[in-house]
């Protein structure tokens, strides 16, 4: 796994984070609902974001979150202890050297880690091991390809492009939402099935206009300047000029779109 | 309206729109319903790809279904009469000097026209004349910038951008899914809604990887390579470049991914 996120581990990213997942939760987690009595192993947990929509709502399963970053973990412990979610229990771990017996777990869950990793089949072949048979792996993952908006703004997707550059030079991959059901087969799994999340936001939708175009998207964006402009991806202007325009987005003619992916396959 | 389509009316685009509406028709129309005994103007109905779907969901309500080319409506006429589709009345028109009295349509509903108009906004005002208070407009239209797709390629996101320019030296728009909510606030119509219509292929849905990727999209792309050559928007070599990589997101790793909007607003 690479401790070196593009996201970052800084305080805005995990406020950021918080708000995406509670914005989204519906569209992502409405159905993230396990047997009761499941195993589930939630592999990547970071700052907790995710735990704390998905455990509540499977109330009767055990969930085991594991993060390679102690930082992060010590972030999730607190945050589901201030919930008093009872039902979680977080170790440190390395999805590609875990110590778990195979067939350990009922269910995986996989949340916004792929994109992370250069080697996202690999992760797959190490998660299966630890899978029971007939249990399912849950992957979900964004695209920042699927990223469009009004009024469109050249400079808003070159910065997104920066997003989806520094990505790559971190050895992740922005755009793996669309690869979800070629990354699910190719591991092997069967009965693959990807649906799609659209997030579609106007101005008649003031909670997802700040929630989602502002407070996830854009400041996500916003939050790589730095690093874009010490890589040469883009000038301080242009990159300044970007994140203006999608901004702008956010006003009361503007609309912005983006898709979330949801993967399920079986062992 | 433009009477020199980008889409042209050649014998394979007839075809190309009717393989479009039936493997798209319950994404688009699942909720074309109108109340029994409405009149129901639909605006530029072309070879009635559309009004074959949605006319037979309201066998209680009459639609008049206007178009501009003559040879399109008689295209309509002899589809809709093969059918044995009762409630359709053809006559020709232009949107921008309809003879109709105002307030004559209890709703009107307008499918990949917008698209064509130079003036939109226009459009939509000299149809809301005809429209009685409370009564509906619907408007139905794709968005050439959500396509994406993988393996990704940037020889298609070139072809499919030459459709684009195409579509704008022609006066038109094919971006213009995106602008469906500032169009209809911005022509006064209230409770404004929009939403998406994702259309997502991978190779679990066989139905959609021939009817849409191939059939509907890449085959829209393929039509405009002859104008996007003698435009000089791109070399023949890169444009068939571009429409083999758009059929290779047709194998079985491939995924495709694009999207229509559907508005609705009040007079």
């Amino acid at each position: 796994m690479q401790s070196d996120y593009v996201h970052g581990y800084s305080e805005r990213e995990s406020v950021r984070l918080a708000d995406q997942a509670n914005c989204l939760s519906d569209l992502l987690h409405h159905d993230s609902i396990f047997p009761e009595n499941s195993l589930v192993l939630e592999a990547g947990c970071g700052v907790g974001a995710q735990t704390k929509i998905v455990a509540p709502k499977n109330p009767k399963s055990k969930f085991i979150s594991i993060d390679i970053s102690e930082e992060s973990l010590q972030e999730a412990k607190s945050l589901i202890q201030s919930l008093k979610i009872r039902n979680v229990e977080f170790q440190s771990g390395d999805i590609f050297k875990m110590n778990f017996a195979d067939e350990y777990f009922d269910h995986i869950l996989v949340c916004f880690v792929l994109e992370h990793l250069s080697k996202p089949l690999d992760a797959l072949q190490s998660l299966k091991r630890v899978l029971k048979k007939g249990g399912t792996i849950t992957l979900i993952e964004g695209d920042h390809g699927s990223a469009y908006f009004y009024p469109d703004s050249s400079y808003a997707r070159r910065a997104i492009d920066c997003q989806v550059q520094l990505q790559k030079l971190n050895g992740g991959n922005a755009l793996i939402g669309r690869e979800l059901y070629p990354i699910l087969v190719n591991a092997s799994f069967s009965q693959c099935s990807v649906s799609p999340r659209m997030v579609y936001v106007d101005s008649s939708r003031p909670e997802l206009v700040e929630g989602f175009t502002r407070n996830t998207f854009t400041a996500m964006i916003e939050g790589v300047k730095e690093k874009a402009i010490d890589n040469s991806l883009m000038s301080e202007s242009d990159f300044n000029k970007g994140v203006k325009d999608l901004y702008r987005t956010s006003e009361s003619d503007g609309v912005f779109c983006y898709t979330f992916f949801k993967g399920v396959g079986y062992k």
